[in-house]
Order: C-alpha cells, then structure tokens, then sequence
C-alpha cells in the first residue's frame, strides 16, 4: 500500500466541498458530479477527482458522487466526526467577534475556553464563557482535550501564546496575530487574513477585466 | 479576439500568487517558474500557467516568468494599481479589530472612513477615523470616491447595509454578517469566514490521514 501526504491545497479545498454538500444535502439533492461540483466552486473537474480520489474511491462513473456518503467520508478524513474542542486566546475586540462565531460553526467544532492576560478581563464572560488568566491555559487546555487553539493577542505576544499552546500539547493554531509564529513539525499553523479578500473583491470595481485571446507561450 | 469572463476561482487566487511573488521580490528573486510556484502554493504547475495565461503572455520556455513583471500585472488586473478606498460599517468588536488591519493592508487599499449606527459611538474614533453615523454613508461614499464596503454590522441590519451602500454607488462587499446578502448583479459580494480555516486544521490533528493506493474508478 502507497502513502503519501496530502497536500495542505487539497485540506483547505475540503471544508469547501463539505459546505457546498450541506446545502445539497439540505436541498435533498443526492448525487452530484465532479462538474456540478467545479462549476459551482470554479475548480476544473479533473482537480475534484482527483482531489476526492486521494481519499478512496467515491465516484461512480456516469452518476457521480452520492452527496451523504460524501459528507460522511469529508467529515471523517477532516476528524469532524468527533468534537473538537477550541480554545481561544485574546479576548479583545477581535476574540470577542469571533467568539460570536461560536453559534454558526457547525461539524462539531467548538470555542470551549477564552483566556486573556489582562487582570481587568479575568472573571468576565464573552458569550458565556469565562475568562480565565492565561496561566490557567496548560491546565484547561488539558483538562478539557482542547485540540486547536485560536491566538488572537497582539502580534507582540503571540509567540509567547504560541509557545504556551505547543507545551500544553495542542495540535493546531489559527493565528489571526500578524506575524509569523515558530512552532515545531508537528504542530500545524494557519494564518487568518482577509486582506486577500479584500483584494480579490478589488478585481470586480471595473467590472471585471477579460480574457485575452493570444498565442499562450507556456512558462515552465 | 475572443474575450470571457475570468471565474471567480482564478481571481481568488491572484493575491496569492502576489504575497508570494512580493515576497519573492523581497528576497531579490527576479524569476520563478510555475512549478515553483506550484510547489509554493500546493497547486498544479498547468492550473497556474493556466491562471496566468489569461490575463497575457508572461511566462518564457525555459526561464518561467519575472517576478516584477508579473507582480506589476497581476497589480494592474486586480485595480491596485490605483488606490481603492473602503468603508467599514459597524464599529463593534469585529470592526474595531479589522480596522486594526489597516495598517497590514498593502497594494493601495485603505479604510477611509468608518460607520456606526449606535449614537453613542459617534464623533469616537478608531484607528484616527472619526465614527460617522449611518445617515452619512451616502454622501462620504461619494466626496470619497469609496468603491469596497466591508460589513461588520449584527445579521439582522446586514442587509439594509448592503441596500445603503449599492444606494450610493459601492461596487463590491467584503460581508462579515453571518448572512447572504441580496444585492443587483453588478456589485460582488464576497462572504468572509473564518470557519473553513478552522475545519482544515482540525486535518492535522491525527497527523493527518494518509494516501490511500487504490483503484481509481472516477465520477464524471
């Protein structure tokens, strides 16, 4: 048996593809094709195939991919059958918007601790959870199988959380801080920025540019 | 000559392909081929190629494309080559903190100016912008030549932000509010979520789940 990792494209396309397949699946749509599939998320066809068949083999030829089946399997390569719970540290304007999020992310995915390092936040609640010191975070975080971690601290402190975090033997971060953060191999870190929203959104103020037709001289 | 719309995929894409490439040029790196590229950014050399042929002839057999050149285009199609302001709606938590951004946001986009609809917020300031009430929205759009409206407002006023900032001319949105927005088809909405973000690091937990060899029997 071959294996091999799957590249981190393919992981960020999943959460993609599980979305788009709740709404199918709310719309009791039960099968969908690899080109319903690319037409709706702008991806070729052949990059769906090939992204699913890393997974095991979905498709049936000439029906396409039964959408509940689908969804189980996504959930269950993205460790969504089972809850994961969040921690998040900053309670700060930013940490208490996201905090808001709590109600909408679905998948068994869960902000369960808020930590902060201001004397004046301890005690407080956002959206019903307390806050608590940030000294108290190697411990919640293992009393609770907190798994990923959501830093949302100035960009000053964030290596000092991120270190907390790695010690306290979490697997993954979403680093909303602006700066880049040094952890080991094994832990997985993904920075948050909506500056690329912003300036893909950019592209549509004319209308959009088109397509030029030309003689396509390849680069390699 | 043949011209097309160019899909929303592919123009998501090209900020990214721009970090990149700025940060290439900030190492003095003057080319890169798209197998590089592709390496980079977990995508296809062919879909990269493909993605940049679009939009004219860069790249060069052999070499693979200057970085200058293309940071230049790519700046070009996206209208950053001229500077776009933005207004921000809603000075609550998710604003504030965004506004904080401003300063991260390269390539001539800027937060111009700030809206709320809660009094007591007017006349404050974030980031130096003065807190305008929502009854000005219009009139600042237009003495401001705003084109981009980020929505930070709660779900339940989200739309008739959105109905105010089409009013007065905006062409696209970057919408925070956990709600689908309804808008003429000239204006572009894009939904910012951090949820996707948090459910492909929730892959890594386990170390993430392997390749499996298998016969490969596609869906059309």
């Amino acid at each position: 048996m071959k294996s091999e990792k799957i590249s981190d494209a393919v992981v960020r396309r999943l959460p993609v593809y599980l979305r788009f397949l709740n709404e199918l699946s709310r719309r009791e749509v039960s099968t969908v094709s690899s080109q319903e599939l690319g037409q709706k998320l702008d991806l070729n066809p052949a990059q769906i195939r090939k992204d699913l068949a890393y997974f095991g083999d979905f498709g049936r030829k000439g029906i396409g991919y039964d959408v509940a089946y689908l969804i189980e399997k996504i959930q269950q390569i993205l460790n969504l059958d089972q809850q994961i719970n969040v921690a998040l540290i900053g309670a700060g304007n930013l940490g208490q918007a996201l905090s808001n999020y709590n109600a909408y992310v679905k998948d068994n995915m869960k902000i369960v601790a808020v930590f902060d390092a201001s004397p004046g936040k301890i005690g407080g609640k956002i959206n019903n959870i307390e806050i608590q010191p940030i000294e108290m975070l190697d411990e919640t975080v293992r009393n609770n199988n907190i798994r990923i971690g959501i830093i949302t601290v100035p960009a000053a402190e964030a290596q000092r959380v991120a270190d907390k975090l790695v010690a306290a033997g979490i697997g993954a971060i979403l680093n909303f801080a602006p700066t880049i953060l040094k952890v080991p191999a094994e832990v997985r870190v993904h920075a948050a920025d909506f500056t690329t929203d912003l300036m893909s959104l950019a592209y549509y103020l004319d209308g959009g540019k088109e397509m030029k037709d030309h003689d396509s001289k390849m680069a390699d």
